[in-house]
């Protein structure tokens, strides 16, 4: 490699790195995450980063289409494009010669492709989680990443409304173990649609959904004005407001949409949920004026929010930490009949900001092992190593510091590297196989011990 | 989503899906290797799949270079390919300025970065674990996978042989504690380097190292014929039989080669790393054949493969199971100045195939829940589920089968899942709140038992 050309070393845009603390932390949460979803029976799956062009397209809107990393074919990727398009350098109709196979989108397209290829394979009602990186070309900026981490647990073939409720306390049992407030808010599509029912104005149906869901984020006024602007009338904004709006947080609706039968399948639906719940969920609430995006969702929805209320959150904003809902078609793209699914994902990277922020992490969490060694010369090295073997032979983490003997660099190593204990192996120590044992963070320290006593010490 | 066009699910060429029960062997692999990693004091670290073309091209020879996946440059790709390049579909001309980013190769040129741009962050000698995943564009052939993980320890900054020590170390335990019988062969690069100076043709250095790469695998005649056709005279070839093939597992090489300076620090460093594994490692053997590729390492080397002496093996080949080696030069292409490094590496998808082949994996490894609860019908889910959350939150692993009630599918449900235990419930258990739990392997019953009965067996 000697005549290598020497290039600056740097990320690609939107890609990080992780330092082992990073990934120690990410690690935390990823771990508890799964310990939950196995107890609840949910069972760990892997996909390809590559997929098929044909798998990816089309399914997450011509915004998304553009989104998708593509991967240029091998060899003379040229040879197929036609000599027409490459004279007008016409990028969009080379596309489909030059590329492939591109890098997935979500877990999501992926879950609908493999249950239907290996539905022989599985036992349903298939429950699995999913943690992995995916891929979008997304302009980068502070908290969003070009390659970043989704988590999804879903239930693919049951239609019973206690997979919302299993989901629901899977999302109750980690944001508590990581310590996060938050408020778990839910609602039901079929409210959305039998509000677009009773006012009667189906052709309106998308601009009606994408209004409601920007109601967080957008004052009533400005959203009114919108929906006047795009036909509706001042009496269909209205019972859009009275019905969703000034009253997010009543469950009970208004009795238009309750009647309707749209709202009574809701109403039904959500009713059952919360008895099965039984009120075990403090910080469960319902909001009406949650929609999640246009299409996709059929029942029961989520997302998990910061709870505002909570002291610890007062100085903190932030996006939704998770989300889901029930959907009917995930399969049917790849041409299997309906199976209905619903499941929840975990905003990882958003979880992990607000960890950090609040200082969640225990801060024993990127612990290395339990004992450093460190020779006073290069002549103890070897006799280090093998204190350290038998430490290690016993099951116990164990280090030998085989750098720069400066003191300096040797304290920011026990420091980085968080190790419980340092012993100091010299020519004395050599000669008596005693040793003098030092808490690297009381600083207290014990005296003439053996080998055996620190492993004693180490396994108590 | 309803305008979609119906796809046929499929995987890209050379690329994978893992089913649970394979994500559950993998992982127990990884696990392994990880707790004894991490008992030596490696850390992990985790790098972007996506990587600058730059920091990968010219870093894998010329064949590496064809066999990157690159990523096709959002939006208008072809807008800045020069016009006669495109009028003549020039593919190698055009591809610098339609792919900015490729996915990684391998483990080591991203490691070579990271130290390099992170150097400032990190506590030296660095010692870092990597697992996962790396992309060529291999023609896909049975073993060989377009996607597949690497698994590397590498520890950067110190020139102890003791590293090598600690690094033979973990190789041998992790290969135990998987139970596949290996030999761990090992050679120091310098005794090739001595060979090629006592026989007096440095300009042959490529020739010689590569035909004794091959020795492994063509008879010497043929090796010989090779290396006569590259100009080397009788002598010289037989130097190489006597010094190398003749006397492979020679450690104590003959005179020439040891009294050669090259020689000499290989046989000093070797006796040294020998002494301090003080004969603890009984499958470890020095292989004078072994040499690891062209370049790149410059020290101690390793190779792992499977004991063909072990009874266990006597029906399965396979290639190497894992390699390292001291190298010199790693940090050296991102411009900082070089820091020796020494590393092994796992080779996950061939151990997961012998393990596989050999049925080490313990039967225990996929297990589901401990507990299912199987409602007869629909109107006992509600209670079965509440049963369930009982044994949930005592940290129980519980699951209702919310799916199809035959029993057939109710059976391969418990079968699939390997789940230990099942409580079936009906009216009678719904009015008596008494069960009968069923052990799935033993088939033995135990009858009358409340929920909290059940909790305290499954706390046993």
């Amino acid at each position: 490699m000697s005549e290598l050309k020497k290039v600056k070393p740097a990320l690609s845009k939107g890609t990080r790195d992780f330092l082992p603390v990073e990934v120690a932390k990410r690690n935390y949460i990823f771990e508890i995450i799964k310990s939950v979803f196995r107890k609840y029976g949910f069972e760990e799956i892997e996909t390809p980063a590559i997929e098929r062009m044909e798998t990816l397209t089309g399914k997450y809107g011509d915004e998304g289409d553009k989104l998708l990393f593509k991967i240029l074919n091998s060899g003379d990727f040229l040879k197929d494009v036609p000599k027409e398009d490459l004279a007008a350098a016409n990028s969009p109709a080379a596309l489909k010669h030059i590329a492939e196979k591109g890098l997935r989108y979500d877990l999501t397209v992926p879950l609908a492709r493999y249950v239907v290829q290996h539905q022989d394979s599985l036992a349903f009602p298939f429950r699995r989680f999913h943690i992995g990186p995916v891929w979008r070309a997304d302009r980068p900026q502070k908290g969003r990443y070009q390659e970043f981490y989704q988590c999804d647990a879903d239930v693919i073939g049951s239609e019973s409304l206690l997979n919302e409720v299993e989901l629901t306390m899977i999302y109750a049992e980690v944001f508590k173990r990581l310590g996060v407030d938050v408020i778990i808010r839910f609602n039901h599509r079929k409210v959305i649609e039998a509000l677009i029912a009773v006012i009667n104005k189906p052709e309106f149906a998308e601009v009606i959904i994408s209004c409601i869901d920007k109601i967080d984020k957008a004052p009533w006024e400005k959203i009114e004005v919108e929906l006047h602007e795009a036909g509706l009338t001042k009496a269909e904004t209205d019972a859009i407001y009275s019905s969703i709006v000034s009253n997010a947080d009543n469950l009970w609706m208004d009795d238009g949409i309750k009647t309707n039968p749209s709202g009574e399948v809701a109403f039904n639906e959500l009713s059952t949920f919360l008895k099965a719940i039984n009120n075990s969920i403090p910080n469960l609430a319902y909001d009406g004026r949650l929609v999640r995006g246009l299409n996709y969702y059929t029942g029961v929805i989520w997302e998990v929010v910061l709870d505002k209320n909570s002291s610890a959150n007062s100085n903190i904003t932030m996006g939704s930490l998770g989300g889901g809902g029930r959907y009917d078609n995930l399969t049917e793209m790849f041409g299997a009949k309906n199976m209905s699914g619903v499941g929840i994902s975990f905003g990882i990277e958003r979880i992990y900001d607000v960890m950090e922020e609040l200082n969640l992490f225990p801060p024993t969490i990127s612990q290395g092992v339990q004992v450093l060694f460190v020779p006073r010369e290069k002549e103890m090295e070897a006799f280090a190593f093998q204190q350290a073997q038998i430490l290690r032979n016993k099951g116990i983490g164990a280090e030998v510091f085989l750098g720069n003997v400066k003191k300096q660099k040797q304290f920011k190593y026990l420091e980085d590297k968080k190790i419980a204990y340092v012993v100091e192996v010299g020519d004395n120590e050599q000669t008596s196989e005693k040793f003098r044992l030092r808490n690297t963070q009381t600083r207290d320290t014990q005296d003439g011990l053996s080998i055996q006593d620190i492993v004693a010490i180490m396994l108590q």
